[in-house]
């Protein structure tokens, strides 16, 4: 493939930089190299679709959550489901990732066509990275990756759980800062005999967060923080 | 445990069934019985909601979402992560792991308060016995499980790949059928200098469904598939 040779010229280089991010010496070197393609080399053709970091971003994704499921499964042991899937949104949230990829220094390696990277670049390189380690090593070595290189070095797990948790004033301060209208609408309805809330975050009366609960008020913090994650306020 | 030993009495009974149907004899029992423990039985007081099948129903969701993901990854090499992403939503739909949960057999297993189950406590279990394989013999033969006993067995990806995706008619007739009033609120805004547009379905003015696409009608079908699916119209 000339294009990936030209695009990583010096491969020791990105073998180097590489093992020094995650900790041994990658074996098949271009699923490695493929996780650093942004989609932005497509728009030119240097690159097809299939090309780019998108698939293994795909498939990075979800083995992250089923290795951070499983971390809070063990850390956990008597906490419920809800508290779990709680903790889970804010480890692999795009805010985090996006941060964690850049402590951990993958814009060294990232090709791309932009001229200014938006955040996210780093934390869906980051999802490849960890696709590519499963592919190449297995799911033990991509465990080991998550847990040693990221869990315990960059993440304050007692700090994510303290949290401060009222995402909805921080949207509304946000809202009002950046003088936009903002509206919860909460709908109910009865499921097993018990009331079930869904609240909608509207701002500028456009559709930007959901969240569904047992209690108004935990419907309303939901949807406020399905849209602080996405918008990393 | 002495409730445990009491709905587990026979205990031979249950480990050859469970061999029947996922191949093997387990190691850890017990960690396959709670997986078929539902929730109701936290009701009155006979089991703690972390002793349910909640918890392992979490991580056998993400599990069986890892599993999919590499199994379509390689199946279809050229494919992007959008077609990759809706073939595993509609192999991983609620109604796929009910009929499936019931295909192989998890009624015999499962142990509840209610008097009539619903269709999902199936989906639920499958999702929960996949978390105990994983806990009890590691990734691999989850992933042998999956591949071999449920998709090899029961799904036919051809079909799966052909399934008729025009959700939106689909729930238009079944809400004209239920005679509920419903809506697709479209709003959009632009991403990079492409409009995206983000679809709402309300149904008799609650939400139910939303999908984010380039195209209105593409988030409208993504907006009727969420809804399709949860409901397994």
């Amino acid at each position: 493939m000339p294009f990936l040779k030209r695009v990583f010229r010096k491969k020791d280089e990105f073998g180097l930089t590489l093992e020094r991010i995650i900790g041994f010496y990658p074996h098949q070197i271009s699923i490695y190299q493929q996780a650093f393609l942004h989609k932005s080399l497509t728009q030119n053709n240097q690159l097809k679709s299939f090309e780019s970091n998108e698939r293994l971003e795909f498939l990075g994704d979800a083995i992250l959550d089923s290795i951070i499921s499983h971390y809070l499964f063990n850390k956990f042991p008597k906490k419920d489901e809800g508290y779990l899937t709680m903790l889970r949104s804010r480890l692999v949230s795009r805010q985090t990732l996006n941060n964690l990829g850049v402590k951990i220094g993958l814009q060294e390696l990232i090709k791309s066509n932009l001229d200014r990277a938006s955040k996210s670049i780093y934390g869906d390189a980051l999802e490849a990275l960890i696709g590519a380690i499963y592919l190449d090593k297995g799911y033990g070595f991509a465990q080991k990756f998550v847990e040693e290189k990221l869990l315990q070095n960059h993440i304050d797990i007692d700090e994510v759980m303290q949290t401060e948790t009222d995402f909805k004033s921080r949207v509304i301060e946000w809202c009002q800062k950046e003088k936009l209208s903002f509206d919860f609408e909460i709908t109910e309805q009865e499921e097993k005999n018990e009331k079930l809330y869904t609240a909608v975050l509207l701002v500028n009366k456009e559709f930007k967060g959901k969240g569904i609960a047992f209690t108004k008020k935990k419907a309303e913090q939901l949807a406020a923080e399905q849209y602080y994650n996405k918008k990393s306020l």
